[in-house]
């Protein structure tokens, strides 16, 4: 049994604290650190300041059993990760021949004095690290082994050069079982949480949840990593949460719908008024849908409602296009697309404005047409902005799919 | 002229520092505090964890002028900010009425008891705080003015509900003038430098470059704080860009389209394959766009080609699906569209199998028809994955229609 080890993530550059640039790398170094088994206390950016940089790693090496530091490791003036943490450790920099000589046959190509001694910076090691050989790109990284277990990584900055030597460097560490990830829809936050919480009661997990509008993410991480209580906690969780558990591998619901799809035969088409293409793009996005969907009609003027899916004018003009005759008349209609075995719809005002009374912003009506049954209708009443009501009518379509192709 | 003052920003949630969600907070709220004149010192990312978060808010809060926190205001036992915070300053919750009744009224549709009174734990609010009311969603923030200028501001966690907050929290706080973005596309990052610089030389601004595929932003940030120098800049990098740059107020590319049919009496239509529906949800997501946009169709398999757009079966026979012919087919065939003034389509190989030599994986031919001139087709050869074939297509096919309604 491995036990749970701390680590902070430190991403230098003020172009992640000016907001100039999205960091990627935090997320991806903490996904690799909890798969090792590691339990992640802090995770910051900083700017290129060799003073807020050293005094943060020293603050930081204390606390935690490894820090693992990216960024600031190239050879111009506000590359100053080696030296922050040279300040921070009292340790000095010294010059590495390996790095030095390979350093050397780039710099052949430079013609510039001035860079080649800048890049001989990039050869400066920390007394006693370790040096992780670069993979990709020109700048290694370094480890160091410290007192009390604890460990400095420092790491370049771009993610393909960061990534091959953070794998390295953990491949060599003992690892814990993966968190468990049961994701579902059709459940809110605090109705997952009811629903699991006295499920896994019994078990050394961590529970943590996570929320977007129609989709929540049960996480479940290893307390004492332990394998056994965490694969039992997930079993007991997924019976909890029932239907409304559409994947715990990761994979998204137009995945699950596709998957699901492929493996009994079903070819799916779409018809949509108020998710405006959403639907069948989101099917189209999972690699090989095109051997379970065969396309879809986005029906946004009533004239494409009955000219092409033939919804009949008197449904429209009687019931309006927001209503449960429309709907299922769009299934319909888009079930008699070549190959269609089932068909959903999708009808409502996403808003801001076109709602009254009658009628509200947020009204949507869904309909699934199949060549084996009756159709389905349903009228859901959805909150939040235009973009929120549209995000959420998509996966309660592609829902109603999951549910039909699961019963068969 | 407004002086510099410091910030901090802190990212709660334990999502964050598994790498199970990628933070996009953290890129967002720096760019804002940068517009507002704020300089970051330091941006972290910490778990639901009371006492880790609540040592952090006070050290930050002895450090810098502004601390930004975001997440952890939910109702849930892992959304610990609200006592954090109450730790760290030593000062006490109090529920506030006006949230408090908000929330009976979404309590109401909550049939579980247990989470109706978590649910209030939303209305507690730090001592002497002024809340900041939810605009999207049920979560308000909180700010709170402390001695020597020190501010905090409590933020939730997704960022739809937390960017108006932020916006109308820094809208009170004086300002410079905001920097100047302009969006470009059709143009490479280093084409887009190479124009602007010598345009701006004589100018005090600085430039920043921020791509992502297909689209490059260009900002220039006032150097004094000097608002003529910005203008003057302005008009000169965007002359310099040419029709490349679609907008200088941050509307999107789908905006900017919708825009202009708007202006122009046109309506569109589309015709996807390789996008699947990306193009019609992209346009639709604008509000107001069913004046412009009448439908689409998202042909998927070549039997709904040339079922439902009239593709001649010989086009896709002789040329295949993924030609210049067939392309210029599945435009004219929605142009056919009820209302339909102008059709672009879409056909092509997102990957990652369905490559050949003769057409590999990221070739993508579009056409667009318009009732005015003849059918115009183009093709492109695109890098990447899958997802970044398919987000570039949809770009592509979004600047043919911005560029054919801004020559009308």
């Amino acid at each position: 049994m491995v036990s749970l080890r701390t680590a902070a993530i430190l991403t230098i550059g003020t172009e992640l604290t000016t907001g100039l640039r999205q960091d990627t790398n935090t997320a991806e170094i903490a996904r690799l650190l909890a798969e090792a088994g590691y339990v992640v206390h802090a995770a910051l950016s900083l700017p290129d300041d060799r003073s807020i940089v050293a005094s943060s790693i020293a603050s930081l090496i204390e606390a935690c059993d490894l820090v693992i530091v990216t960024g600031g490791l190239g050879p111009t003036h506000d590359d100053i990760t080696r030296e922050a943490a040279s300040d921070a450790l009292g340790r000095a920099l010294l010059p590495d021949e390996t790095i030095a000589s390979q350093l050397t046959r780039v710099a052949a190509r430079h013609t510039q004095t001035a860079s080649r001694e800048q890049m001989f910076r990039q050869a400066e090691v920390l007394e006693g690290a370790t040096v992780l050989p670069a993979v990709a790109g020109t700048a290694p990284g370094q480890a160091l082994a410290l007192d009390g277990g604890h460990e400095l990584v420092l790491l370049p900055g771009p993610p393909h050069e960061m990534r091959p030597l953070l794998i390295g460097f953990l491949s060599t560490r003992p690892h814990g079982p993966a968190p468990v990830r049961l994701r579902c829809t059709g459940v809110s936050e605090s109705d997952a949480q009811h629903l699991v919480v006295p499920a896994i009661a019994a078990y050394a997990v961590e529970l943590t949840l996570l929320a977007a509008p129609g989709d929540v993410e049960v996480v479940l991480f290893p307390r004492d990593a332990d394998p056994v209580d965490l694969e039992a906690a997930s079993s007991a969780a997924q019976a909890a949460l029932g239907p409304a558990c559409y994947s715990t591998d990761g994979s998204t619901l137009a995945e699950t719908v596709i998957r699901l799809a492929r493996d009994r035969g079903a070819v799916i088409a779409t018809a949509e008024s108020c998710t405006g293409g959403m639907v069948a793009s989101a099917l189209t996005d999972v690699p090989g849908s095109s051997a379970a969907f065969t396309g879809g009609v986005v029906a946004y003027d009533n004239a494409v409602k009955s000219g092409v899916l033939g919804v009949p004018p008197a449904v429209l003009a009687l019931s309006g296009a927001v209503s449960d005759r429309t709907a299922r008349a769009m299934a319909e209609g888009a079930l008699a697309l070549p190959g269609a075995t089932i068909a959903v719809a999708t009808t409502g005002i996403a808003g801001p404005d076109g709602g009254s009374d009658d009628r509200p912003v947020g009204l949507v009506w869904f309909a699934l047409a199949r060549t084996t049954g009756e159709t389905l209708v349903a009228e859901h009443r959805l909150q939040g902005s235009r973009a929120a009501v549209r995000a959420r009518a998509t996966l309660i379509a592609l829902d109603m799919l999951r549910c039909e192709l699961l019963a068969r």
